[in-house]
């Protein structure tokens, strides 16, 4: 019944128009009555995005089954590979959904308020992660957004070339700069500081042994 | 006149809510016609937000007169501050509406809408300057957006703190980390190949000679 709904619905937004579309006449399209409609779905709106509460709902109760002891940054990359799946699962209806939201302003903040619940979801686990950590809910705010917006140029990328390219390559690629950005900084320092992770950054042009004084003394000072 | 409807409006949504108060009751306290009232806010959402749209024009403005050998990271970050001031020269205001907004969930959206079209603006200057690199929009929407996030993060702090604290310093403090980590990788790579940064991650554990024969490869693979 779900299911006939979303259909019927993308049926008459691609032939009529999302404004010039009721919730009247998608419930005779499915044939069923309107209470049917509005047990599933709030609004006209949510029938656009009819999976995103339920992907909501996965990424939280997988960032709460988090080892403790794991990289809080890649457990984030790999909760949003949940997000990039349902919409990999259904390429035709994830690329109709992108050309009507560009087109709908209301279907547009509709999707940005989902967004934002998503990079919310980030944040709160990392903030749990890097609690007590210099800094820790800015760069967990922060890190939350980078990833986001990595995976939405990824996502906008496969969408626009109407899902013929690979879009779980593009994500991983995507997630990789940000890891590369952020990596290693999330993580707690406590009970690692053998491992911990030195970087050196140097120009080009200096003198080999000017990079491995500093090196040297890095390491010692640590 | 303009000043006097936003003062209307906001004694109103105070004492009454936002919800319970109509743009008729918004024009009566303020004596003038409901025509003046929407030459001026295209509806009562607008009321509450009556600086971005100058402050968007402004931003982008700004960034469009950059010099274009300035540090692109650097320069959206000077952009912020043009945010920040908008909200810190009247900061009773801003908390009001901070308060405000987080009540009622068609302003949250209103608002994710805005701080979306800063982010954009920031993100089209971005890939202006790195167009043509590895990963340049990439790069300038992850960018654009851990900026947001930051400028967020410390500008959410000061609202809580009810305009007590020292707004700038905390925003100054976290476009630090963004730039700390991203910063020099947003420079054009053209004609500075000589002076290109070289950063090595290593392991405090790693032998120094694995450390140097990374950096020798490194150098040499430029």
């Amino acid at each position: 019944m779900r299911d006939a709904l979303v259909a019927a619905a993308f049926r008459l937004f691609l032939e009529r128009g999302y404004e010039q579309t009721t919730v009247d006449d998608i419930v005779a399209l499915a044939g069923v009555g309107r209470r049917s409609f509005f047990r599933y779905f709030p609004s006209k709106e949510d029938v656009v995005f009819p999976d995103h509460e339920r992907c909501l709902a996965d990424v939280t109760a997988f960032l709460d089954a988090s080892d403790p002891g794991c990289d809080p940054v890649q457990r984030v990359c790999e909760a949003v590979r949940l997000v990039l799946r349902m919409y990999t699962e259904n390429p035709t209806f994830s690329v109709q959904r992108y050309r009507l939201t560009k087109q709908v302003p209301g279907l547009r903040a509709y999707e940005l308020s989902v967004v934002w619940r998503y990079e919310r979801s980030f944040a709160a686990y990392l903030r749990g992660r890097l609690k007590g950590l210099h800094d820790g809910t800015l760069r967990a705010d922060v890190i939350a957004a980078a990833v986001a917006a990595a995976h939405n140029n990824a996502l906008r990328s496969w969408l626009r070339s109407d899902g013929q390219d690979d879009p779980e390559e593009a994500v991983e690629h995507a997630l990789g700069y940000v890891q590369s950005s952020f990596g290693g900084r999330g993580a707690p320092a406590a009970d690692q500081e053998s491992e911990d992770v030195v970087v050196i950054v140097s120009r080009r042009g200096a003198p080999m042994w000017r990079v491995v004084q500093e090196i040297e003394s890095t390491l010692d000072g640590g």
